[in-house]
């Protein structure tokens, strides 16, 4: 078996969004599990649905007005076409989800499959899934198209360089370094560092990025073999529809090649759960993270425990805390200043600091609007208990790391 | 009496927002009127209730997290005080709107009246309309500060620059051309355009922004004699709190100084309901407008209708079509090049034409997210009806305008 996601039960009962024992708690995993599953199948209903209520709309507009724009009809059609290819992509995204967590009770097929046959458990799906079905598409681009290298460039490539500077080859074994990337979404940032030899896990929360970078690591075995339409929901501020109905073809390259002896694996769940082990990754590279957090606080506390004496954390990112103004959510919104305090009194101490980093997120090259993040890209080191004094060097931590015994569940065709 | 807002039930019964009549229409209205004064009056109250509960979230967590937020909570009292000031304004913002239309029965008053006791029709305010009611303190920066004047250089000045350029005071008489401005916010281009003695209405359709604009219009008659905390409201991508809890003065200049001559007004409804008296109109300008159509086909033939044969209309804006995925609306999002397409269909030539001019609205200067629009600017001509050939030279348009009469309303002291 080639699959490089597992759930993170692996690490810790608690942290599983799929189970495999008949708990209540598996009970609410399996059904938020085939909730999204449901949110994927009504994608194309959903999508054509929007694309009816206009077409209705067009249709009941005074008729000069009807003949003035004579291309509209024609538009939509090839909108709908767009729409189709993209539920071929997500057709072979949920076909073999029952089955991508190494560690997970495989009867949850049956439920998937009944669904599949218009059985059981059609709930109607949320506007507010729907967003993140379209999201989910729109990532190809950011981490796995020729079209996102510029987004990556500036996203990822500040992160890699930083490991790379931290730990070279020539004092240190790459695969003898551990580095976790929490929220790795589809997984480009966590492949590209295996890439370089080091040991790289992803983790990540949300089954709709999970489907997908399962979708594209483990299913996916040539360049540019699929073709998404990722801004063909965008309706507003397109200058052409050729903007709105553009193809971006995936991957950009076959993430099935890693060097013969590469660590890489995915892990599902909620990083505060998965990981309690503490002193154990020589880096954890957050991009884009940190804002995930009610109370970013708890991510900064078990950042700084996971990590060796000595340990790395380099981030990149906004702080557009996901869960302000979310109806019924709990959040906290410290500024970055205050951020910075905490970081501080962790006991990390910034070895780097960069503000007003421009970085994009999925942002459509030829839409009429741009939005563009001044990031904040950072470096800091867990101070070595023992000394608490200043931070071990490149050279020592590189080589406290040799000889450390590697915990991760390997695949075995890595 | 000095004011510049009235309704647009002088030009049309059905047009008026605010009706003194006693049909069930005007209830309708009324309840509209109410509910916008209401969604004001419980900023306020809805605005802290949020920094309870954040309250309450933090002071759920564990001690060692509070201990490292040491600044939180003084920053949530900063924040509080920010959000009093603020409604001070409010409080100023609907303290006579029931008198702010000329031509409206001022028995509305005993209703809006009855409420600020805490009397009848206490209505829950949405979400949508406490986000329109942070909009509106927002636009006060776009419209009426120093911080504003980068934003006003980039959307109205190339505006100003065309109707200079193609109305010139030694071609023509500017007091006999008249210019009507659409989606006119907060009236400042409107304003601008009157301030170079050119005859200028704004019109607008939202009471939210009706009411503010009453307020600056009519109740400010200093340079910042107010302060707003436009960003107090956005609780992410903030560096420091400063850049939260900034605050803004207005007015940059008195909104009361205009020539001596100058015709200004504004009034309240529904463009498509308010014009239909048609070759009217010298210029229609609009800015960040169209897009505010469910069908833009109409708001275009409308502008060519009211528009004098070799009359302009100046547009600047994206295609941010406002109805696209609202609940329970209709909208069609045609591209711009199907826009171009209607333009050209009706009968008017583009004369000018820009894509890509870059534009903010309402940017939070010091937010790690920045939005910026490529927007759309051209100038296009009705042709004259007789030639239906290349469009009347500046000087021709400029005189045959000469000796129009002014069916303005006129405001007293102006």
């Amino acid at each position: 078996m080639d699959d490089v996601c597992r759930n993170g039960s692996a690490n810790n009962d608690d942290a599983n969004i799929i189970s495999s024992s008949n708990t209540p708690y598996d009970e609410k995993e399996r059904a938020h599990f085939n909730r999204i599953v449901s949110a994927f199948r009504a994608y194309r209903a959903f999508s054509l649905l929007r694309i009816v209520n206009t077409e209705k709309y067009f249709l009941s507009l005074p008729v000069n007005h009807r003949a003035l724009l004579k291309s509209f009809r024609d538009n939509l059609d090839v909108i709908r076409t767009c729409i189709e290819k993209n539920n071929n992509i997500i057709k072979l995204i949920v076909k073999d989800v029952a089955y991508m967590f190494e560690n997970v009770n495989h009867t949850l097929t049956c439920s998937t499959n009944q669904e599949e046959k218009g059985g059981v458990h059609q709930s109607v799906p949320s506007m507010n899934d729907q967003d993140k079905v379209q999201v989910t598409l729109k990532q190809f681009v950011r981490d796995w198209s020729e079209e996102g290298a510029g987004e990556r460039r500036t996203c990822y490539q500040p992160i890699i360089d930083e490991i790379l500077a931290h730990f070279p080859a020539h004092t240190c074994a790459p695969h003898d370094v551990k580095v976790l990337v929490p929220g790795a979404g589809l997984g480009r940032l966590a492949f590209e560092i295996a890439r370089r030899g080091y040991t790289c896990q992803g983790n990540e929360f949300s089954l709709f990025m999970l489907f997908a970078s399962n979708f594209v690591l483990n299913k996916c075995r040539d360049i540019n073999m699929y073709t998404v339409y990722p801004w063909v929901h965008q309706y507003v501020n397109n200058m052409r529809l050729g903007d709105q109905t553009k193809p971006v073809k995936f991957p950009d390259i076959n993430p099935s090649v890693l060097p013969p002896n590469a660590q890489f694996s995915m892990t599902a769940g909620d990083f505060l759960e998965v990981y309690v082990v503490e002193n154990e990754w020589d880096c954890v590279s957050t991009c884009f993270f940190i804002d995930c957090a009610s109370n970013v606080v708890a991510f900064i506390e078990a950042i700084y425990k996971i990590l060796k004496p000595g340990g790395l954390w380099i981030n990149l990112g906004p702080l557009l805390y996901h869960f302000s103004d979310a109806p019924n959510e709990k959040s906290i919104e410290p500024t970055y200043e205050e951020v910075r305090e905490v970081i501080n009194g962790f006991g990390f101490k910034m070895e780097k600091e960069e503000t007003h980093v421009k970085t994009t997120y999925a942002q459509n090259p030829n839409s009429m609007l741009k939005c563009e993040y001044e990031s904040i890209f950072f470096v800091c080191r867990k101070l070595s208990e023992e000394s608490n004094g200043p931070a071990a060097s490149t050279g020592d931590t590189a080589s406290a790391l040799q000889g450390e015994d590697d915990v991760l569940m390997q695949n075995g065709s890595r």
